[in-house]
C-alpha cells in the first residue's frame, strides 16, 4: 500500500510505500546488490521470476531483446482507494504505475556497451509503454530513469530502466515547465534553445554535438560531471521523437556514457529523461540529465536544499568532450 | 575559488567549489574515508594538520575535549571577490565561512557514545561559532549539521560536526520560514507547536518526550527512519538555547542516536539543525531533523524532487521508541 503525503510546513510531498511490518536490518539487506546470473530475475529464462511481459522486442527467432513488465515492488498501487488521513495533515493514495525495462538479454553488458541499435531498442520499449500508461488521464506525469550501480540506486545489477507514472506533476517538472513559461514571457525565446545557442558559441561547457543533438555539462550543474543531451530542435514532448532523431540521439548518448563508464570505472549514474507531462500544453523542451553520483549530498543539501558541486562544469566539458561524433 | 551559479531556467543556486585541474580519478580516491588515527587530521597531537583552532573546550590538565578550526577544503571562500559571470547566466562569487568542530578527542568514540556532558560541550561549542560567524552581516544563514559514515557523506571517520555560512538564505530554509508564517496567518497557530500538541496525542508517530523536547518520527518523513527533535516551548532560533533546555536537549538525542547506532548497526546518517536565519525576525520553530541514509535518492527524487520512501513513520516511531526518559 502506498501513500502520497505532504509536508504541513512546506507542502513538500513524499511517496511513502508502506511495507508492513518490516524489520530495520531486513531492510539494509534489501538494498544489498545480487551478483551473477543464475537467480538473476531480469536474465533470460527466469521470466517467471518477474510478472508477464508487457513489451517484448525480439530478435528473428522469436527471443527477447528488451523486455518490460510491472515492477514487482512497485512504489506505487494501480488501484483506486480511500484511505484515512490524520486531521491535521494532508494525504492521499499511492495510485500510479511502475514498470521495469530490462535493456538487454545480457546480465553483464553495461548500457554503454550496447550497440547502438539496441539502444534504439530499449527507447523504443520505453516510448511504446509511455504511450500505452498516459492513456490513463490519472496518470499526470511519467518519470522515466535509470539508476546504475548500488550508489546509483539499481537494487539488481542487470541493466534496466524504470518508468514510474504519477497522479501528479512533480514540483522539479512544474518548477522547470514554469520556468520556461517565464523566461519566454520575459525574453520571446525558449531558455533551452538559448543555452544550446550559447553553448555552442562559449564552447567552454560544450561536450560534444552532432546534427541534431547537443551534449553539454550545464552552467549550474549541481552534479560533478552532470551533462545534458538536448535535441537542437525545439521538441516539447520526448515520447514524439521520430526514428531519425532517436538514432542521432543514440549516437550522442552512447559514446557519452562510454566515457563516464571508462574514465570514472563504472561509477554510479543516474540518467533521468525531463520531458512535458502528458496533454500539458504549455511550452517545454525536452532533454536528458545525466548525473554520475561521484560525491554524496548530505547534510548541507538536506538543510539547504542546495548542493556543492567540487567540480567546475568547465573542467567536466574538458574531460567528457567527444570526438568524431 | 568558489562560486554561486543559478540554472537558467528554474533559478535553483549550486555552490561550486572550483578545484583547479583535478583528474577524475583523484576525485574517487578523495572520497574513500581514511581509517585509523595515526594519520587522522582530527586526533590530538595532529593539530598541525589542520588550521589553529577558532574554539576549544578544554578539560581541568589544559587538554581540549572538542576542538574547531576553517574547514582545510572549505566549500566557500572567505574574500569578497567580482567574478566573470557568462553573458546568459546568473552568478556570484562564492563568499561564506566553512568551519569544523571535532566532536571529542577519541578517534572511534561515535557520536551517540558521546557522554551527556561531552555533546553539550560539542554545542557550546557550535553556538560559540555560531555568535561569532553571525557578526558578519554578509552571512544570511548558517547551516549547522553531522554527517556519519561515508555513505553519510562523512570523508573522515573521527566524529565532528560542521559549520557553514552561506551569503543567502536557501530555498529549504526560505520555504520553511515561509510556510511557517503562512500556516499562522491561516490557523493563528505555530505549525510545529500544532504538530506537537497532535503527536503527543496521536502516539503512533511519537518516538519520546521528556519535559522541554519531544522526538517525532514525522507525518511526510522523506527518509526511512527520520526523525525530528522540536522544543515544546515555541523558540524561533537554536543559539538562544539556555543551559537547561541544553540539558534537556541532549538528553532526548543521546539515546535517540544510540538507538540508531545500535539499531542499524551504524548506519550512515545525517544530522541537520533547522533554525532562524539571523537578524530574520519572522516566526518560526527551530528543530533537528536526523535522516538514516538506509536508501539512496535515484533518478525519480532527480527527476520530480518527490521521495520514495519505503517505510512509514509509524512503524518508524514503533521501532524508535524510547523509555525511561
Amino acid at each position: 500500500m502506498s501513500e502520497i503525503r505532504f509536508d504541513l510546513v512546506t507542502g513538500k510531498m513524499v511517496i511513502i510505500a508502506v511495507e508492513r511490518a518490516k524489520r530495520p536490518h531486513d531492510f539494509a539487506i534489501a538494498h544489498q546488490e545480487k551478483k551473477g546470473s543464475k537467480d538473476c530475475p531480469f536474465c533470460p529464462r527466469n521470466e517467471n521470476m518477474t510478472p508477464p511481459s508487457l513489451v517484448e522486442i525480439k530478435d528473428g527467432q522469436g527471443k527477447w531483446l528488451v523486455r518490460g513488465f510491472t515492477n514487482k515492488f512497485a512504489a506505487l498501487n494501480t488501484e483506486v482507494k480511500e484511505i484515512d488521513v490524520p486531521s491535521l495533515y494532508r494525504g492521499e493514495y499511492g495510485y500510479g504505475v511502475a514498470e521495469v525495462i530490462v535493456e538487454s538479454p545480457y546480465h553483464d553488458v553495461t548500457f554503454g556497451n550496447l550497440t547502438l541499435e539496441q539502444m534504439k531498442r530499449v527507447f523504443h520499449a520505453i516510448i511504446e509503454r509511455y504511450r500505452s500508461i498516459v492513456k490513463d488521464e490519472k496518470i499526470k506525469y511519467v518519470q522515466v530513469f535509470k539508476n546504475f550501480g548500488p550508489r546509483g540506486g539499481a537494487s539488481l545489477e542487470h541493466g534496466h530502466w524504470q518508468v514510474i507514472a504519477i497522479p501528479f506533476i512533480p514540483e522539479l517538472v512544474n518548477r522547470e515547465v514554469e520556468g520556461t513559461q517565464e523566461y519566454i514571457k520575459k525574453e520571446r525565446k525558449c531558455p533551452y534553445c538559448e543555452i544550446i545557442e550559447y553553448e555552442r558559441e562559449a564552447g567552454v561547457r560544450l561536450i560534444g554535438e552532432n546534427e541534431k543533438f547537443v551534449a553539454i555539462a550545464p552552467y549550474a550543474s549541481q552534479y560533478p560531471y552532470e551533462s545534458w543531451i538536448i535535441p537542437k530542435e525545439h521538441q516539447e514532448k520526448f515520447e514524439e521523437i521520430d526514428e531519425d532523431s532517436l538514432s542521432k540521439f543514440v549516437e550522442i548518448l552512447k559514446p557519452l556514457i562510454e566515457k563516464y563508464e571508462k574514465e570514472f570505472e563504472m561509477p554510479p549514474y543516474n540518467i533521468v529523461l525531463h520531458t512535458l507531462p502528458p496533454r500539458d500544453i504549455r511550452n517545454y523542451h525536452w532533454h536528458i540529465e545525466i548525473a554520475p553520483r561521484l560525491t554524496i549530498a548530505a547534510g548541507f543539501e538536506l538543510g539547504t536544499g542546495v548542493h556543492i558541486n567540487p567540480v567546475s562544469p568547465e573542467l567536466a566539458a574538458s574531460i567528457l568532450k567527444l570526438q568524431n561524433l
